[in-house]
């Protein structure tokens, strides 16, 4: 027995969502047959209301909602920090940390050619007038310890190197190491060699 | 720096999905927002038209599309049998081996006091009408092997007894015993002991 069509028709977009297979989407859409009328309705209001609630920066690229980008502030321009990013989701991991004040500049991505993403994506034109115009002393580069993060992180120090150091412009990259509250045993290859040819004086 | 307002929204409904935590919510929240304009207002009109196009069979409570329910059809009526189920996603499950040709019939639930879902939740009295106007030659009850499935099904024994015994109709449950292709090795205590006690001559 095939499913009802609108039910095939719930299942397959909640299968668009991230991580959602098939079992996982024919859960959620029974599930969401048993929901209120209301509730799917607020629910489809929320969703429809998207594209009219959430905006990303035209300077930063950092997610906003119908105010004044909070990133982009006169204290944060102040504070002579750039943190390059890859999605806006980033920033709202390092303002967790409170370590860091300073603005943000969002990538939209890593540099992944199997993915169709090239360097051009990165539209470091964009980047560069802003580099060019603030006042800056360190530009951090806070991107994921992946292939995909190392290759963005080189050819972004390519690009950039030739705008910063003249202008005395220092570049830092997160550091590499042993996770907090990890143990030696289950920490993989890869990260204790970086922990160790990283290793800091104590 | 706390999301955007909206983004709150799109999360915290999200989250009443099953099994939906905040970080897989944030992570659906945050897919949500690459999406285009159309993409989005095609989930929300498919989410929002579920009332419209989805209903549950007044006859036996499966869920159903458009059409006539496709369960209670004549062919399944005069096979004499009726399966008794707690979900209506659990037809589905039975259709698809192929193997029972014959009417169902969904409580919407199993007896389970702490949610709130006693005995009278169950509503018997539809179930006991029908059980007293079909042709009927046996009752299959397919409720899960869980401590709810068996009260339910012990409480259904209770109360369709008197009707079904003088009407000469049998009653059966779902086989226990090991899953197909399980080992052993891997198989709970509980599990081996019932496939034990219920083994079959060979």
């Amino acid at each position: 027995m095939r499913y009802p069509t609108h039910l095939l028709k719930v299942i397959d977009i909640l299968r668009r969502l991230p991580g959602v297979g098939s079992k996982s989407a024919e859960r959620f859409a029974f599930q969401l047959i048993n929901w209120k009328k209301e509730h799917l309705e607020e629910m489809a209001a929320i969703i429809q209301g998207i594209p009219a609630h959430l905006h990303h920066c035209q300077e930063c690229g950092c997610l906003i909602g119908d105010t004044l980008c909070p990133f982009c502030v006169e204290a944060r321009r102040s504070s002579g920090f750039l943190c390059i990013l890859a999605s806006p989701r980033d920033a709202f991991a390092i303002e967790d940390t409170h370590e860091y004040h300073g603005l943000y500049h969002v990538l939209g991505g890593l540099i992944s050619p199997l993915d169709g993403f090239g360097p051009e994506k990165l539209q470091l034109e964009k980047l560069k007038t802003r580099l060019k115009t603030l006042p800056l002393k360190e530009v951090v580069i806070a991107l994921d310890s992946t292939l995909e993060g190392d290759t963005t992180a080189l050819y972004l120090k390519k690009e950039l190197d030739p705008i910063l150091i003249p202008q005395g412009v220092s570049t830092s990259r997160l550091a590499f190491g042993l996770p907090m509250g990890s143990s030696l045993d289950y920490v993989d290859g890869g990260t204790l060699a970086r922990a160790l040819s990283s290793r800091a004086k104590f």
